[in-house]
């Protein structure tokens, strides 16, 4: 069954302890990592999402330098594939209460490059609103935690190939993202960029928050705010990202179109060429400033 | 680290699958059953909300004649301990999309029994409400599944021992449960007892739900309600159930004490000896009709 190579605690198996508390409760995180040129991209971003994580969480984080070891040793010779790291909290008896001294699990996978069609980058992707609501916990929100259910029956909603992906509400009817990306809401003659408030619910993408942080050199004002379905109607324009995907442009939500080109292609491509940098905000390749 | 016996699929191993999905998302159920004289106590209701966890998530189900077999066979020669049965969609990939034909992981556990205070049950327990409040989500809302860190938050705050059990309440304020038990609240001179509603969030208990169906027979009516602090504070007593407490009678909450006689202690150790039957709807041994 298990055809990737798997790291656990730096030893090559494809097996975990029955009792490690990943498997009991999902106590743990994990981060998925592009890999382009043999480097793992975005390393910062996910080694910070990963620390607030084990902040909120209250787990020993490993040494980055033993994180970037293990990494490397993963990667291999492989020059283009996707790295998955997850942390937990070790093993554990069989109540909820963490133990004193937990002994964190790390385990790292390696996984083929996903095959999305090539034309998703360019024309653009057809999404739908899930069914599948995601809800309000301020503890987690932001966390890229084990506790997957919520994205696990959004995912499970649709199986035509032709679906990118599933936009997901939460019990209030705030867009949150996508099921396995962040979204994007274009306005203002190109001007302005919204993107979910998160702190009730959902993910802090790696690449919305290089967004976030970098759209201002681009003459783009980046906001997190609440956002419902009535505001992607009158958008101008759409688009999702993730550390594999980059950017896709939505081409269409539902019974509704948007014209790609109106996207400020220019910062997209940059956002493209940023998230294969292991350190895009030392080597930014093609901003204007 | 792995003290304890675990069956995988039928096999004695103490590992699982680092593709299991069950470690991957928490994407299974479990149920912690209690064995009394050699047999696992409240069979049919672990199974029954087994099958129904089954049936939201969309996982085939083992057959029962499967699950008793090796749950017997994880009890060995034991006469009391406790058994935990985790249920996974099994091996799969990356995304979070399920794979097609999934096939289970079933993972029996036996552990020693848990070494709570014997006069728990008689002088009744001290708890608090905790800090961490539970997310509503009424697709997941009864189940047992292995989403679980809400729960660890809210375990994770305290360490005093004298402490039995932590409320929690979700966001909007209502009395949800326990961290490990469900909650009955008693008014009207002992002839009505609440559980909050279950259909946003917490789970449905094998315990509460054998309350729900019997009480009557004690001349108490027990009804699910929206309940909230301030229902608690005017209640003439509380108790907490579970499969491995049965019951605890709550002596007091933060500053608030309850007297503990005044709860209906026919009916408390009817419980009591219910919950050590495989059937207690077969044999009831204290019931008065």
């Amino acid at each position: 069954m298990m055809d990737t190579p798997v790291l656990v605690d730096g030893i090559p198996t494809a097996s975990v302890g029955a009792n490690d508390r990943g498997f009991m409760y999902g106590d743990g995180l994990f981060e998925t990592i592009a890999v382009h040129d043999g480097r793992p991209c975005l390393w910062g971003f996910h080694l910070g999402r990963l620390r607030k994580g084990v902040d909120r969480l209250c787990l020993p984080c490993p040494s980055e330098d033993l994180l970037f070891r293990e990494c490397t040793e993963i990667i291999g010779e492989q020059r283009r594939c996707v790295v998955k790291l997850v942390l937990t909290r070790g093993a554990g008896g069989r109540g909820y209460g963490p133990p004193e001294r937990p002994s964190p699990t790390r385990v790292f996978y390696r996984y083929g490059w996903p095959d999305h069609p090539l034309d998703w980058q360019s024309a653009g992707v057809r999404v739908e609103v899930c069914h599948t609501r995601l809800a309000d916990q301020p503890l987690l929100a932001g966390l890229k935690h084990l506790n997957r259910l919520e994205q696990v029956l959004a995912r499970s909603e649709w199986k035509d190939p032709g679906r990118a992906e599933g936009l997901m509400c939460d019990l209030r009817g705030r867009v949150i993202g996508g099921t396995m990306s962040n979204l994007f809401v274009l306005s203002d003659s190109a001007t302005v960029l919204a993107t979910p408030l998160l702190d009730r619910c959902g993910i802090r993408g790696t690449v919305r928050d290089l967004i976030l942080k970098n759209a201002h050199r681009f003459g783009i004002s980046a906001v997190e705010k609440d956002l419902y379905l009535s505001d992607l109607a009158e958008a101008e324009g759409l688009f999702l990202t993730n550390a594999l995907i980059g950017v896709w442009p939505v081409r269409q939500l539902g019974e509704q179109g948007y014209d790609v080109g109106r996207l400020p292609h220019g910062f997209l491509n940059w956002i493209r060429a940023a998230v294969q940098e292991t350190d895009p905000e030392i080597r930014n390749p093609c901003a204007p400033c």
